[in-house]
């Protein structure tokens, strides 16, 4: 359990990383702006977060090792960009990418419940956490958030709904790990049928 | 006195919102953009003045009641807005928000003096309070921030004026709920004669 | 020494205000503008590195004289702006710029490494309090950062191999004081003579 929920986390931050430097690429920056925006992506959602709730030291210090794989990361990465051969087709990405949506909510909710945040921030912080990586990727490179922009499938959203089915379970009384897992699950397929469906807020 | 604080709190915090969620259209955001906007113009300055004062846990996260009362008023705000039709005169906008200006500048000031910060990064940190739920509303929105604008009337001036009219008075030793008032009377007569006289900084 | 390193970093402060105020004329914003962008340019850096090590009290709450000294400077910096006459040399600004870089450097390692932090996370604090003060400025400028540019001489480089220069010799039993001088010294040489010779990273 514990080793599947590393890998999943390890895999989500190099999935956001990735991401970001893909972004990076297209807004024409140097190698350091690149491995800035790869880093804000991967770790920009969980800093906030442990801002936010106080919650000190930051995991990346602790976890220091978690930079280290972003960094080793990323010479292949822009090496496979350069190419213009992604070494990930677009669909597996799209699949990685929900499913870190899905662990960041559950790590959010999960950190700040524990440190007694009501209920209703909670969930926001752990919306927080899974999105705004991404939106301080696009204020440091200079463009509006695509997490606000109408013409992108939802994302929030589905955080938003698994960060409620993780807080309603553990109301419940179902065991932590169980809500936890149904948590990133509810987050997972929202997102996916959303992205293949094209879903976006009517509004 | 605790409740017509707590009710102009409410109020500023509404109308900052709901300033937020006109600019937030005018970037055509999706309801998540809106959304987000809306908490950062209301929840922004104060969220700042906590992290930089290390004051935990965060003012939303213990009265989260404050949150509810802003997504409470989102929808009906969107409406008004798609209808074209302000619920609120603009003369009374602008009475509010310099309420709310001069309100979060005394919180400013009030905090981080009882946290035992020196008077000038107190002042300071009044005016961050009052004045950067706008900046972040505009960072986030990619826009460059209307505080810094030579075009707009006095903003942060009536602000830092208000500040170090709580902070002299204190030192006076007038009562401090005489000097809050003061503070937020103050600044907020500022703000409203400059922005019907349209008074900007001379450079 | 104390008072040899105070003054450096009062320098420091002062050279990274000023070419923040130099920025914000570009922009053409007001004196609450220019005068945020100073201080954003002189404290950003710092505070980002306080608030990702829960350092708290701020330094600039503690040493609110850095603050008083910008205040102070930003009057006559703008008269000198506005008669277009530089008040130092192009040459002379370069050379303290690249000597706040290696300040800054060093006092986020520094401090970093007195709060416990491993090395790697270390080295990054380090770099982003001697750059993301440039960082916030072009953020709340609403421009590309500078920063990750690749028409730029090489800046994150400089200040990351002086990071390393830091904690290397620590570990090789030097005495604290000397490391940190080599650090500076080598941030400071690398900086300088990037920018003299054009050096930008290669992708």
């Amino acid at each position: 359990m514990q080793t599947t929920l590393f890998l999943i986390e390890i895999t989500a931050i190099l999935v956001f990383a990735y991401s970001g430097m893909i972004h990076a690429r297209r807004s024409d920056f140097d190698y350091v702006g690149v491995l800035t925006i790869a880093l804000v992506s991967a770790f920009g959602g969980g800093t906030l977060r442990d801002i936010l709730l106080g919650n000190y030291p930051l995991y990346w210090i602790i976890h220091w090792e978690f930079i280290v794989y972003v960094l080793l990361l990323s010479p292949i990465a822009l090496l496979a960009l350069e190419f213009n051969k992604d070494f990930s087709s677009r669909r597996i990405l799209m699949f990685i990418d929900a499913l870190g949506l899905g662990l960041f909510t559950a790590s959010g909710v999960g950190i700040a419940l524990e440190m007694h945040t009501p209920a209703l921030p909670a969930s926001f912080i752990g919306v927080i956490t899974a999105t705004f990586g991404g939106v301080l990727r696009d204020v440091l490179s200079n463009r509006k958030p695509l997490l606000f922009q109408p013409t992108e499938p939802l994302n929030a959203t589905c955080s938003f709904t698994g960060a409620w089915v993780y807080i309603v379970m553990l109301r419940l009384n179902f065991l932590p790990p169980l809500a936890l897992i149904l948590c990133i699950a509810v987050t997972f397929l929202f997102r996916t049928v959303a992205v293949i469906y094209n879903w976006r807020l009517p509004f």
